[in-house]
């Protein structure tokens, strides 16, 4: 049998956590980054090179049996120059259409997944038509190269629109889009996988709160389920059409927004997709059969997925993000059952430095440790 | 928080999965073994040198945090290089004890935990009182070097003992221990931690199964348990007695066997120790809210001990080990919830090439998995 070889181009805690993955695997990988600090560095063939350096790129995927990456923002002439030497999985499609937000809100409408009351955003006459058609509150967002609330702003007037609107068109080639900013009753994603032969395999749904526009916690199974069934049912046959439609091969992330009033769910709304492994799926490593790193790994080297099912049938698990700040590490790895994970990166505000993850069966003990641990990884931007 | 540098002497499986639990944490390993093709160069920062360099030992030991070892036949000289630089974790005397399987006896003697009649054997005069003293039938073993079975010869009767143990005694320049074999009810193991404060904590008992002396299968917790709790709590605290006895820091396996007639266990007898983590504890990896290689991870850098309880309450698992041949990678993969690890080594007879562990709390569905875990893995030597 074959060693097998994985390109990640990119090498932060995605890199760091699917190398890790398919380490298990007797996968061996080869990651790019500009840096060579970057956290995947420390176990993995790191090749330090600028994204643009198309003939470094092409040094770094000869030789790798596939391509991935674990940022969407790749250029997409950076993702030519390495399938010029090997299968870049998923395809370029899902990282055009993942980079620009108009082309993500184009595919959910084509596969009848709603979305959030949205206008495409080109010019300051196109911020008119947004407070016509779109109304308040309001949040304008670039179309491309946004994440953790960055490139983003709430607007709740005309006159707010125009000003905070323009300044931000100007600073976004791409342009904006506009959306109603919905009532939210609670945000959920699904982590779905599809292999090269078209199997999929779905994660139980995950419920998220965000703080600053950084994920803070991931809830899975998501509590939603318990009174919103068709809630989870609805999210996991959206990713699942979003990954047929688009041949997808690897692990995929949909994010929703569940609308809602006075408590009651009203329905489900598409937001964003990304074509790699994502912040609300970390729970996995220790909380599901097969992480959404190894699936990852094993759906772009053309192996056939793992279950996604919990670890074992009753469990549940709580994620929460360390951020700009590493709690003292010896109260961290004292908190009972804590699985604790530190991607080695110099702290800085609003800087995902970590996560820690519980799982357990006893929902009131999970609660009694989740406090702990909130109080802990305390974060403010 | 200071970036933590764990060294690992020896690069094989157990020095990968102390590299590939040591990055979830954000500590980087530095290892040492005379192959640049072992297992956990991929994901370390690998040293190639002989270990009685002891000036290459000094320049790997320097810089680390602490230094730690993979097997335990590293020569006393070897440690003592490292430890000039680095805190060597366990310390000398817990090798030099399990180095020798006559002190690992006087060690248990010493403790009152019982082991299996035995003699030591220094000479072909020793043979005749091994006869004597001994019984049948009879396990000749060296003293020092056997592992998976090597360096071991049964024997039924005062001929064989003259003629095999004489063999066997010129190939061994330390001698021999002669065993008087047990009526096996059943082996068991306890895989226990101790931190650098003297916090102990120990697993699940494992209860193993060999064939032809290297380790098939491993079921946590230990079924005999239900019928014989009392050889799960004496194995355990004769665990936790060797700990403290020698100070001991790090994670620790003990072996035992369980005599036994009529299919009634009758009582324990401790075989032999190993200053590292175990084949028997691999399943802790997913089984358990923190893995071997994490606890020894954790403890010999300084740091607190993580839970050792099962991953939920009513889980169970199997693990198996992968030996001289690969099964076909994908139909492994397709077990449904085989958590797979590959260890990237050539194949070859009786080599241990990586290992599948089943996590459940369904006792029937995991023996039907086991099945076809048996029949994909099936080696013989």
């Amino acid at each position: 049998m074959p060693d097998l070889r994985l390109g990640v181009l990119g090498g932060g805690q995605l890199a760091l956590m699917l190398a890790q993955a398919a380490s298990s695997l007797g996968v061996s990988v080869r990651t790019f980054d500009e840096s060579s600090e970057a956290p995947a560095a420390r176990i993995t063939d790191h090749r330090v090179g600028r994204f643009d350096d198309h003939e470094a790129v092409a040094r770094f995927a000869e030789g790798c049996d596939a391509v991935t990456c674990e940022f969407e923002n790749v250029p997409a002439s950076t993702l030519e120059a390495a399938a010029r030497h090997a299968p870049v999985r998923p395809n370029p499609t899902a990282f055009a259409i993942a980079q620009d937000r108009a082309l993500e809100r184009g595919l959910f409408a084509s596969l009848g997944i709603p979305t959030p009351t949205w206008v495409a955003v080109a010019s300051p006459e196109d911020l008119d038509r947004a407070i016509e058609a779109v109304g308040f509150p309001m949040i304008l967002k670039t179309r491309r190269m946004g994440y953790d609330g960055k490139g983003q702003c709430v607007v709740r007037s005309p006159e707010e629109t125009r000003t905070q609107g323009a300044a931000l068109l100007d600073s976004a080639p791409g342009g904006l889009i506009a959306d109603r900013m919905a009532t939210l009753h609670s945000e959920v994603s699904v982590i779905a996988a599809r292999s090269a032969d078209g199997q999929v395999a779905k994660y139980p749904l995950c419920q998220n709160v965000h703080r600053h526009g950084i994920l803070w916690r991931t809830h899975a199974p998501a509590p939603i389920g318990e009174d919103a069934p068709e809630i989870v049912e609805n999210a996991r046959a959206a990713a699942l059409r979003v990954l047929h439609a688009i041949d997808y091969v690897g692990v995929m992330a949909i994010e929703f927004f569940v609308e809602g009033e006075n408590g009651a769910p009203l329905c489900l709304l598409a937001n964003e997709m990304a074509p790699r492994v994502h912040n609300t799926g970390h729970w996995t490593i220790e909380g599901a059969s097969t992480s959404q790193f190894e699936n990852h790994v094993r759906a772009v080297l053309g192996l056939p997925l793992g279950s996604t099912a919990m670890t074992t049938p009753e469990a549940i698990a709580s994620m929460y993000n360390i951020v700009g700040r590493v709690p003292d590490r010896g109260s961290l790895l004292e908190v009972p059952g804590a699985r604790v994970h530190l991607y080695g990166k110099p702290p800085r505000r609003a800087r995902k430095l970590g996560h820690v993850t519980l799982v357990g069966t006893d929902a009131r003990e999970l609660s009694r440790r989740e406090k702990i641990v909130e109080e802990l990884c305390a974060w403010e931007v």
